[in-house]
């Protein structure tokens, strides 16, 4: 597929518009690992995901992080274009979970299609609000829903992710994401498999009782 | 002063949308507990303060509260605007706080008026941002800090709001403004009572070490 079929408003844009974007943009191949957005003034710019996956995330002064949302195929991540929205006072980090490939619009150019066109103007606005429902769902997470549920509920959406009921994640990276000490995972990991719900290897959370644990994370 | 100092993107209308706006929108003295906006589909518009103070807060199924924002003199609420953002996803309550007087912008005109101007669809995109960006800081906050210093912030932020050291607030709406218990209110309240920081009559807290207080709340 071609550039166009991955930013929704293309259609919109002037044939000049259109021919700096081509003409502008970049198209990058990052191995799984790689920081794109750490939060700093300088930023990239729009990231339009090809193939692969990207993590957004908050860090504490402390290192404790916590997953705000994913990006996978034809998602567009407007977090790492922070700079060019001086309302975004905080700061998120933007990681390639696995291989992936994004095209990437530069902030500057963004911005200029931002006050040149209503369509992408709107089209930004509804992407924010978008992330920001993200965040709302979240936040209603760690307030109201206890970590079993949070947890149960995690797990199943990684297999759903991953397509496999063997997870190859480290309790400290399901902390990392849940936004809670790794003792706190490993306590409740071991609960689940007390429960038959998960088989606990090295590295790995093998899912024994799907049916269950979709039940008690409300899925 | 006149409604156009109210809403910031207003040179940047044209004469007739200025007309429209003027003709259109509507000006309303709400009591204070008056709730403007209930997270239904349907919805009022853009809200400018004139005068008051606006709440903004989740409401949890089991009836719990937390304050995401609060608006004052010149501030506009988008929350009370979902109905025209099919992205926003989430349920935000909005009441008067105080006697309160606000225009309302109905939703269906504004929407339109985003999709016109150039200048109205970047406006809100920043304001959407700036109230996501309060909703991070929240976040943040509820993830990160500790509760004893969410509530000695919290008290000297309402100390300012008030312009006073005695604070008419029962525990149990000091409680929804920080999305716990009353029992965790108390608990901590009499905590900084012990401690010399405030005093403890019924419905009210009087603050006695304002210092040390803002201290503890990193203020």
């Amino acid at each position: 597929m071609d550039f166009s079929n991955y930013f929704p408003v293309w259609d919109k844009l002037t044939a000049q518009q259109q021919h700096t974007i081509r003409s502008v943009s970049e198209f990058r191949s990052v191995p799984s690992g790689t920081l794109l957005h750490d939060g700093s003034p300088n930023c990239l710019g729009l990231l339009l995901v090809r193939s692969g996956q990207l993590r957004a995330y908050l860090l504490s002064d402390e290192g404790r992080e916590i997953t705000i949302c994913r990006f996978f195929e034809m998602d567009i991540c407007m977090f790492s274009a922070s700079c060019v929205m001086p309302d975004m006072q905080f700061d998120i980090l933007v990681e390639a979970e696995k291989d992936t490939e994004i095209w990437i619009i530069p902030a500057c150019l963004y911005q200029n299609l931002m006050e040149e066109s209503v369509a992408v103007a709107n089209y930004s606005r509804n992407l924010i609000t978008n992330h920001f429902s993200e965040v709302m769902w979240l936040m209603e997470q760690v307030m109201w829903k206890s970590f079993d549920k949070r947890l149960a509920k995690f797990l199943i959406e990684e297999s759903v992710v991953e397509d496999s009921l063997s997870l190859k994640l480290t309790h400290e990276k399901i902390a990392n994401h849940l936004g809670t000490a790794r003792e706190v995972v490993t306590r409740m990991l071991r609960y689940f498999q007390n429960e038959g719900m998960v088989k606990l290897t090295r590295g790995s959370v093998d899912i024994t009782d799907e049916k269950r644990l979709r039940v008690l994370g409300d899925i």
